[in-house]
């Protein structure tokens, strides 16, 4: 009983502070989003000490990010992802090699040992698509093409990022074996596959024909939470991130449930959504504000890390011109919480320093926290306005 | 990593068997609730072995019981419920008696301790008013006086359970502390008195005025959540179950919020309530049948909990006629959650022995099944069909 009353005090701290600060935010201009990273931060150990971040505000977290890419799913069709294809590929796969090869090169420059650069690169190559298809999805942005480009591009990017870290991985354990390296690669690439080609066609069948023989109440929401978990758990399994899974039944869906399923996942992904955000934040460890040199090189790991990314998806994204080439390099700056998982696993290997650690996330939770502003930047060029909305 | 996993898999399982089991239980024109608890019991480390229970799947079940709890608050009015104050009194102090009397009896007759007995007398009093009122909100009943009557005693059941666990409690480490006690029952009365009285009016002056100043999207619905986790932790401070404080949050705002709330909030409600049902069953021991004499001890003392509650509960509502009298009674029998976890504060002070907490726990889970049937029997009395529908 005593962890279920701290649970509830963490969910109301967390939810109130990050909605606040979203407020406080909107109210000075600036994205509301990362206010509400910052209130993480804040509540956090590194700050006011008021949470602790712990295995169930982590699952809470996971649980929040998966309907977020649901919600984003069921804005997009799979023909309009499949029609971005080749663009997309050329941004993702320039998108990971740029940044791997900038955080690389920092880091061998500063003397650091092979594998523990090899690992820094790896974790600059992550986008957390999360961030970005949030600021998409509230200024109704997600028709778009860049909008477009930038989801099937994380999508690429995720097995790409997969790659790389099982090589490095395999590195810092001497050896690489190749065999297991194309089966995860062919795992990885034909659950997308089929899931983009096959599965809106699929449930378009299945479920109007289980509508016409059960009749639970809420039956279509039902049916999309058991795509949703179900295609989170399959991508765990092929090797890929749960919330690609999430994005993809998303998008299964998109042109079968009624408009109800969307309020109602609303619903679970506002509720859930800021202890994703905050959760980002309470994982900062300032620690790394303590010796100069390691200010110095998280400042360095930053500015490489924002620019190496929109350098390398923006030159992917060259047909599509200037404009675009902004919005798409600016949509994949944000590292998130795959940025922070790579660098642990790095330290599980005991092959990245703790001073080193505390740099990568610093540089996962800044990224995050500047590419609101960086795409509210990228769509004001266009002479938009910058209106707050939300999806039905 | 390994544990989000294993999470995820959990949540695939317990929902897609819970829904699959509550469509088959429909299809026999059986209860879908007893259905989601078998669910439970199926998966469990009784049966199939393929979930585990642990806190994070504890967690998400509380989080979705308060939810339960709150949507049906949401269609209540503060106003009906103190208009049935005195009878709900009476269900509540004679709901409490008769089934404390009648499990103390039991075990006394067996020959157990008398600190057994008293705790086990102490587990019959719970109710769970969850699985109620997951009933009647599907069944468009919550309107109907005897739904009023059960919510309203379900809140002072809830008061009276306490304090007599806490004189149980005092009396197996052998003192009462009666100062104490008083403050206990002062606090938690004057915590619900407070909310029920003033509650209302707070929020119908403080939203709209929140709402002038205020912009976010979602605005509503983020105001709700707060007020949801607060008013639940507060209640847990004042002594009170959680789910207490999250049915005042929602009657709280049931005459200020939109019908968008009431869907965002069935959303995450319709999401989250199978794992609190399917967890009540989880925490089933089979044990129980290993010993014939275990298996006859959780007949009689599952017997005399449901006729000790239906008698009890009953005889509360005497001014009100036979028909409501048996569905206020069959109302107050689930004993859920609430049941075992006073038998689980009597295990951990070692009381209660291993056979007697499996047939507490058997009695929890038997008695929340054996509820939706029951009222279902006490509301076709009056004729009317058993549409299955749902909240808006």
């Amino acid at each position: 009983m005593h962890d279920a009353g701290t649970l509830l005090l963490s969910l109301f701290l967390i939810f109130t502070t990050a909605k606040v600060a979203a407020e406080l935010f909107e109210w000075m201009r600036q994205p509301g989003i990362a206010g509400e990273i910052l209130a993480g931060v804040l509540l956090g150990p590194g700050v006011l000490k008021l949470v602790e971040p712990n295995e169930l505000l982590t699952a809470v977290a996971q649980i929040g990010v998966l309907f977020l890419l649901f919600r984003v799913g069921l804005e997009v069709k799979a023909s309009e992802l499949i029609r971005v294809g080749p663009t997309a590929t050329l941004v993702a796969v320039l998108g990971v090699l740029v940044p791997f090869t900038g955080g690389w090169a920092v880091l061998a420059y500063t003397g650091a040992a092979r594998i523990e650069s090899l690992f820094v690169g790896a974790a600059m190559v992550a986008t957390s698509v999360g961030i970005t298809a949030r600021v998409l999805a509230e200024r109704k942005l997600l028709q778009e093409r860049a909008s477009r480009v930038i989801l099937a591009a994380a999508v690429i990017d995720d097995v790409l990022g997969l790659l790389i870290l099982a090589i490095v991985s395999g590195l810092s354990k001497g050896q690489i074996n190749y065999l297991e390296l194309g089966g995860t690669a062919l795992l990885a690439i034909g659950f997308m596959f089929l899931v983009v080609r096959f599965g809106a066609r699929a449930t378009g069948h299945v479920i109007p024909l289980l509508e016409k023989r059960l009749h639970a109440s809420e039956l279509q929401f039902h049916l999309a939470l058991v795509l949703l978990l179900g295609l989170s758990l399959l991508a765990q399994y092929a090797g890929v991130a749960a919330i690609i899974g999430a994005f993809l039944a998303g998008m299964t869906l998109s042109e079968t449930v009624s408009v109800r399923v969307h309020v109602l996942s609303a619903g679970v992904s506002e509720f859930l959504t800021p202890f994703f955000l905050a959760g980002i934040g309470l994982n900062l460890d300032i620690s790394v504000f303590a010796k100069q040199n390691t200010v110095i090189l998280a400042l360095v790991i930053l500015a490489v890390a924002i620019i190496s990314k929109m350098i390398g998806c923006g030159l992917g994204a060259w047909k599509l011109g200037r404009s675009d080439m902004f919005r798409i390099g600016a949509g994949m700056v944000p590292r998130g919480e795959v940025g922070m998982v790579v660098a642990q696993i790095g330290a599980s290997f005991g092959v990245i320093s703790k001073d080193l650690f505390a740099v990568v996330v610093f540089m996962a939770v800044a990224t995050t926290m500047v590419a609101p502003a960086l795409l509210n930047i990228a769509w004001r060029s266009n002479g938009k306005p910058a209106a707050s909305s939300v999806l039905p």
